[in-house]
């Protein structure tokens, strides 16, 4: 059986729940679950979007959203980092320099440190810092995480996402199908459990629809 | 007790299934609810977003997505209407021109035709259609929908939407908070009962959070 792929950033907030329900869905269903750090910037760019941090009626909104979402999936109290936005690179590339085996601690650990009440995640001594905290040889992983192999390894993560059709985080690709956010991959274990409700009728016939209207002037 | 105001437009799958969540909401809480049909391309021009049929890889997921969300609301299979995007406005502006007392009738029957199997909504004709079927009077709705005060009834709404900082559909207002979304819709009913989670610290802490980094380039 393939393993799930959890696509996500630590800039999102809605990622943080998600990496915990991914985990929690991963294990009713016997299933591995391999985590992908990718920069949600670039889907944005890649997808011309706007992030909900970038719409000033959004932002507000988002944080009360995810607050709820996290308090629904028994997170406790969803903190707001230091700073945000903020540069995550360095946390997504250090990520990817930590040994598979060791993975999900690290991540679990990042994300205490940006959502859960921690000191942030946005300076080389805030992610060595985290990675020790966990048992990690902090230096060596951040050390490891500025080599041209790991960048690119973030780089080409992040393509291969684009590619799939995820546009936003956290995604979870369970056999080729994608759910996103928090309330989608609420949907993924009926997907496991061969009780996915969509109809293939429709859905071609949905992708086949023509356009009676592009975007209207104001009314 | 303030009415809650549901802010939605028939183009979106989404605000079908939360014109049904919603009332049931009203109804378990006594309250009234007031439809307000604006113009969700106005909210996007606004913001300066793109809706989600826009992005290519987000449209084929949001047909899935909103059917997941149709069927656990137990509203059964959602159709795609003959062509999308089409032109909501005939549609929007006559509910606005249906009576106060029929207006819940209009609606559903509206929603039906776009979302429900039916035969679309974005000519006189069959606006006119819809209407009739439900014991409206379709032709005199349909020229009152034409009138300078119709139009700049919706325009009004869509603009204090908008001012409220409303930036998508479904958006149902409950004393002056906003819930979007059908996930979001969902949090509204503990709102009501007094159990909201989010603290107010927190937020003001989020509110005022400096930025360390904007937009990034690809990493």
């Amino acid at each position: 059986m393939k393993p799930l792929r959890l696509f996500f950033d630590y800039i999102s907030p809605y990622a943080y729940v998600g990496w915990h329900t991914a985990q929690a869905i991963a294990e009713r269903h016997c299933r591995q679950l391999v985590a992908e750090p990718i920069l949600f910037a670039a889907l944005l760019n890649a997808h011309g979007q706007k992030g909900p941090a970038e719409i000033p009626a959004k932002r507000a909104y988002t944080f009360k959203d995810a607050y709820r979402k996290a308090h629904a999936a028994g997170l406790g109290r969803l903190v707001p980092p230091p700073s945000h936005p903020f540069n995550p690179l360095l946390a997504l590339r250090a990520t990817r320099a930590v040994p598979d085996s060791e993975r999900a601690r690290a991540i679990t650990a990042l994300y205490a440190a940006t959502w859960g009440g921690g000191a942030g995640i946005d300076s080389t001594e805030l992610v060595t810092r985290v990675l020790d905290g966990v048992g990690l040889d902090g230096p060596a992983v951040v050390a490891r995480a500025s080599e041209p192999g790991i960048k690119a390894e973030l780089k080409a993560a992040t393509d291969e996402a684009i590619a799939l059709g995820v546009f936003g985080v956290p995604t979870l690709e369970v056999d080729g199908e994608l759910f996103f956010g928090v309330d989608g991959l609420a949907f993924a274990s009926a997907f496991l459990e061969g009780h996915d409700p969509v109809p293939r009728d429709l859905l071609a016939q949905w992708a086949e629809l023509p356009a009676s209207a592009s975007r209207l002037p104001r009314g």
